[in-house]
């Protein structure tokens, strides 16, 4: 792979994609801010996720439920008893680890490939001392103990800072799906199988955040929850599985750039019967994308338990039969998957001679702006502005006039712009405009009234 | 005015629009989650400001910043000083009142209208003494002093709860906009005037949210700072004022259910040139839609003072002078205005005889679903659904063959489908279907092959 972080970085803050958070101020921790086409980028990620899971499946359902909730419903879900990442100290520099990664990098130097997720405090302690692991800040092997440490922000709501009144920003998205699982399925008179979708920020106090946008304390997921008969649920897993896979293909993502690893029996949560994380090939290493769980009946019956609600499903076509609907999840992180499209679409091409350029070859439905319209010169900017309004009501539409039609290009490939449009003299007589491709850089001739089809046509998929 | 809250509230829950946050739980305060049909709402409310704001408007960009920012950043805003509640207690009964409102309501209900927002706490104990004003929910006099109270949720950062670890959940948009001024118009080579809009959470610690949607703590904005040349401002601010009101009134919100209100002088904030709310006359009042405000360079500067970062614009096309631009900001709450369009397109209907019915005469960009297909019988569900998977490609579309055809009309009345498709045994033949029109109720034949630009076509506003 020839691309590393720091191109995708710089050009993400050159052009307009993502800032620091706060920027001016020095920063805040790891956060980002998207730009102008940063958001459109992401919107358009988000509206093509909507668009396959939610619009076009005949199965499934939106959602938006809010952030805060009744912290019942993080006691149910596990996270306040158990979202915990184990927080290690070094006594001489001060600085502050999570002990799993300390060890796993320590561990990954040697050659030595362990999963640390899942052992007790003991055994990683034991695990420090036989392979000598030292603050890999300052070398020392003066460590605390390995203590818990909740990942989740809380907060109080209403006018007293009193234990009554703690309530957490949620950590995912998926709690806000199961709560509202009777009223969904009630509203909208579904029949299993049926799956409700979500868009929307969770934040997670992470110890360590890093990476650019791959793992920030906020951040924001696409979670669809997918319920099922009992049994009927690893067909189910594996239609997902497939389905989320063929989204980032047919988004253009590179086949050899993800891979599909299935979680082992070690790896597997209690209550999960499969999962499989899709992995992208980011610069840094192999990072998930999104997680595919078969979660069985255990959330929904964490709630039962905890709320009194009755989550049984009565199946009008087996029977009356009465059971706790099993369910699939698939988990996507749009920042993620967002930065996963840039660094796929990142190229810096070489042309003939000497030249070259940088490229974004992004899928059209996803491109920020979807054509831009050059004048040939100011003196056309009338016709050239007449095409811009007339296209801006269909999709984002650039409009350049300033320096040379190949200073324009370049710039335009570099955003990932798939069409520039110029407008000459002869377009003057007879309304025709050159058509320029990014990815292939042909030019060819196309009646102003066609251009809009056109591209329409470009942004399937 | 003939609809009520309640009216809308159980409309909204039980035809999955919004439903109360938690509810399993017992709720939590007034949060609320938004059903199937609620976030389809919503998101076309949220599509149709972006599309007149950015994509359509030649000068405005988009934005997406994080809901963390560096605490620096609410200092210099002045939130962090002054964005504060008058709060008073009950001795009697315990109850948390906002001052200013007890004072409002007690005067309102003798015909004494004041404005009491911005006096101070004296002036408003005052106030008490001299109107006798009770305990709107025990009657008692005996009340603590007034205290200010911040309206900021806080939270920590980190692994350490230490006040330098502080951060706020931004209690509006705006201020992202603000820190990334240079950042947007460097990138996206900007020049005077332009326009950053943005659509995000929020969240205000308010001490008595409530009127359903209206005022929660927890809620969306969608904001336009639009920079400008001194002296061009109220130009600038009375375009804005009137492409809001546009807005609405081409979403097909009525003429007489808004109304511009311009604050006073004495209701003006010290920094502002002008300032005009967009009221909507809610079942419980007029409340504020939409804040238009000329804020001249006070944000700008303020960040300007506090972070040492340089503003100053160098207009080119002036000589090369240099100032700070002012800022005009149309600032809407994405929830308020989506019940707004709830409770404007509602009406209960009386029709030929005893007959009635429930009808959303909501915009069709608006409608969650653009249209229903109906198989006028099962055995019809092949042509019926090629039809729903060729929409659907499309736009949002509900299949739905239960019940007669006059109950799914019924059904779809409510929930504001503009457009229900019957798919007959004609159909299979001439390859037509009856179309039938949500407000007129009128019936036409009309090729399957138009049914998508005739749909489109409805779309436009």
């Amino acid at each position: 792979m020839s691309v590393n972080m720091e191109q995708i970085v710089a050009l993400a803050k050159h052009r307009g994609f993502i800032f620091p958070g706060s920027e001016i101020y020095g920063g805040l921790a790891n956060t980002w801010d998207y730009g102008p086409l940063g958001v459109e980028l992401k919107n358009n990620v988000k509206r093509a996720w909507w668009k396959k899971f939610i619009q076009e499946s005949p199965y499934n359902v939106g959602l938006d439920a809010a952030i805060l909730m009744n912290p019942q419903a993080w006691v149910a879900s596990g996270h306040v008893g158990n979202f915990n990442d184990p927080m290690i100290d070094c006594k001489q520099c001060k600085a502050r680890h999570r002990a799993d990664k300390i060890i796993e990098n320590a561990l990954d130097a040697k050659g030595i490939e362990l999963v640390v997720d899942g052992l007790s405090f003991d055994q990683m302690k034991a695990l420090m001392d036989e392979h000598e692991i030292a603050c890999p800040d300052c070398g020392s092997r003066d460590f605390t103990d390995i203590r818990q440490f909740n990942l989740m922000f809380k907060t109080f709501q209403g006018v007293t800072e009193s234990s009554s009144n703690v309530v957490y920003m949620r950590p995912e998205t998926a709690q806000g799906i199961f709560v509202n699982f009777k009223n969904v399925q009630r509203t909208m008179r579904k029949k299993l199988p049926f799956g409700i979708g979500q868009i929307g920020k969770s934040f997670r106090n992470e110890i360590t955040p890093g990476n650019f946008t791959f793992r920030t304390r906020e951040f924001e997921q696409m979670e669809l929850e997918f319920f099922c008969k009992p049994g009927e649920d690893m067909k189910w897993f594996e239609y997902w599985r497939a389905y989320c896979r063929d989204w980032l293909l047919n988004l253009g993502v590179k086949e050899g750039s993800i891979r599909l690893r299935d979680h082992s029996d070690d790896e597997l949560s209690h209550y999960s019967n499969a999962t499989t994380d899709i992995e992208y090939r980011f610069p840094f290493g192999w990072g998930e994308l999104w997680g595919i769980a078969d979660r069985t009946d255990y959330d929904l019956k964490q709630h039962m338990e905890h709320s009194g609600e009755d989550f049984n499903y009565v199946d009008q076509e087996a029977g009356n039969e009465k059971y706790v609907p099993y369910c699939i999840e698939p988990s996507l992180g749009a920042d993620r998957v967002t930065l996963a499209f840039l660094i796929d679409a990142f190229e810096e091409q070489k042309l003939e001679g000497d030249d070259s350029r940088t490229v974004l070859h992004l899928h059209p439905a996803l491109a920020p702006f979807k054509v831009a319209v050059f004048p040939l010169s100011k003196k056309l900017s009338e016709g050239a502005q007449a095409i811009f309004s007339d296209l801006a009501k269909s999709f984002m539409v650039d409009y350049d006039d300033t320096g040379s039609i190949g200073k324009r290009y370049r710039r335009h490939d570099e955003i990932g712009t798939p069409f520039c449009i110029t407008y000459d003299f002869d377009s003057e007589q007879d309304g025709q405009v050159t058509v320029r491709d990014r990815d292939t850089m042909e030019q060819t001739r196309m009646p102003i009234s066609e251009l809009k089809a056109f591209i329409e046509s470009k942004l399937q998929f």
